[in-house]
């Protein structure tokens, strides 16, 4: 791709056209330094669309509530992007068992643009390409971004994080839902869904996510909400909906969405630097292939020896890259 | 603490003491640069223990599993160390429901050490620490070290994997397990272990077990066993404990446990690398201060454009450093 070609690209996704979106994504999963440059031309366009996390243990409905609610939206004129970070959703593609079927109501709607993230071969981390791929979304003009990401694990919470509202979505039976919690889904949840309602145990969970949110000692006026669904059979998606309707726009009004897109901006910027060092390091300084010279040597070998020694090489030659 | 109090701990860690134990843990998962220097002493007498990762998804009975070994191996007169990485294991601590009592039977044991990993707090990452605190446990004698993760995020299943063999927990019921696959376990699993096999749905799930071994033609001979258990019961404890003997003592004749540990040991360097990098960036350099100076200046501002520039000032300031 030239230059002329990358900036015709943007002016395609700003037009909204589908294959120009998945090519910027896929510069900007590969961590292609021309994504950047990019980026930096249109980051002020940015920030229109709502975005909005849905996060949860494997098993609780995440995909059929998000899919319920592109719909509701898409009866509502709103456009819609996906992007799927969640390797138990269908939406991620390399369905195992083949539990893509449901997808078909959105997959041929262009109101909807559906993105999967690989878990792995993304350069830089997930969190990193997830921000860049729901910018592409935003710029593309579409009015609601839904990312799903599987609740278990740091990384995949801190990505549901990332959002002006994180909606986290459990679901009745075993005790595995709020052994699930401990994971840190307590604390970035704006709003508790519990899905699967006609499951036995509703009523507990429900009692117990009040509960938790009492210990906590979150004064009752800023609890987050609980509601209630059974998104395979729609019940209570109009509900959700409205009330995430409602919820954005007061953070937007109240001062509460710019605060948390400034640390979601802040925690981004770290990620950058971050990934872009340690490509510094692996790869441009080929620093990845003197330790896999020095590891051939056999073992043992002083980790935290080899790791300073490593450092000492980067740091040297970044200064006299830097003093040339 | 002074420099002769830690020579002193790594020679009561050497004895066995616990309370030395737990004291240079701490040091590791502090990131106290003591620690690095401690263990580049002692990394010449690791490597004695047996390393097992333990994980699966939430609910498939890891921790009650874990406990169920540990008393088995304990009754032949091994002795323990216990890591759980785990959040929704009652070894983590903050049993947020009261789910620690089954603990009883090993807490009181001076036979098994136990130790639960903070998912947020740890310099530098949990797999650098936990990597430390395994060592530790290897120092201090124990011969079996179990590490227990959620097998759901990648970081989580990458933690599994720096061991010498990897068991996947799973248990039947629901399409969850298989979905949680999705996120890497498969891959990573020396050893399947169908837990819970009293549910329904146990030849079901064996099955699929065997048909994706057989879709990822994986050669017969090399296939991952496949194991039935009801921990809770403790059906199936003794054959995968016999199993798992059996494995490590093939791998450590056959060449391939020396290979998994070179492996693991080169994974180890570059976690240690990239988080000591990040410490120098945020931290000593504290460019993190001038990132939330800049943040504070409002919104928009180009995400890339300012890693650039953070990137910028750490390599000068570190060409100046180094150049002194």
């Amino acid at each position: 791709m030239t230059v002329a070609a990358t900036s015709d690209l943007v002016a395609c996704v700003r037009a909204g056209q589908e294959l120009a979106c998945a090519r910027l994504m896929s510069l900007a999963e590969r961590g292609d330094p021309r994504f950047g440059a990019l980026h930096d031309g249109f980051f002020r366009e940015l920030g229109r669309a709502r975005r909005l996390g849905i996060t949860g243990p494997p098993g609780a409905g995440k995909s059929t509530l998000v899919e319920a609610l592109a719909l509701h939206w898409r009866r509502q004129g709103r456009t819609l992007g996906i992007v799927a970070v969640d390797p138990t959703s269908p939406f991620s593609g390399g369905a195992l068992l083949g539990d893509r079927v449901r997808m078909g109501r959105l997959a041929l709607d262009k109101g909807v643009f559906i993105r999967s993230m690989a878990t792995r071969g993304v350069f830089g981390g997930l969190a990193r390409a997830t921000d860049d791929v729901v910018d592409v979304l935003d710029l593309s003009g579409r009015d609601t971004l839904l990312i799903e990401t599987v609740g278990v694990g740091q990384s995949e919470v801190d990505i549901a994080r990332s959002a002006d509202l994180t909606v986290v979505v459990l679901h009745p039976g075993g005790g595995d839902t709020i052994q699930a919690m401990k994971a840190g889904l307590m604390e970035v949840a704006d709003l508790y869904l519990v899905n699967k309602s006609d499951l036995p145990g509703l009523d507990r969970l429900v009692q117990q996510l009040h509960d938790i949110l009492e210990l906590r000692e979150i004064p009752p006026g800023e609890r987050p909400p609980i509601l209630v669904s059974c998104a395979t059979e729609g019940r209570g998606v109009g509900e959700l909906a409205d009330t995430l309707d409602a919820l954005c726009a007061e953070r937007a009004r109240d001062g509460r969405q710019a605060r948390r897109r400034t640390e979601n901006f802040e925690r981004r910027v770290r990620r950058l630097v971050d990934g872009r060092l340690r490509h510094d390091v692996w790869e441009a300084e080929a620093l990845g292939g003197l330790l896999a010279a020095r590891v051939a040597q056999g073992l043992p070998q002083p980790a935290y020896g080899l790791s300073d020694e490593i450092l000492s090489l980067y740091r040297i030659r970044r200064g006299d890259g830097d003093t040339r």
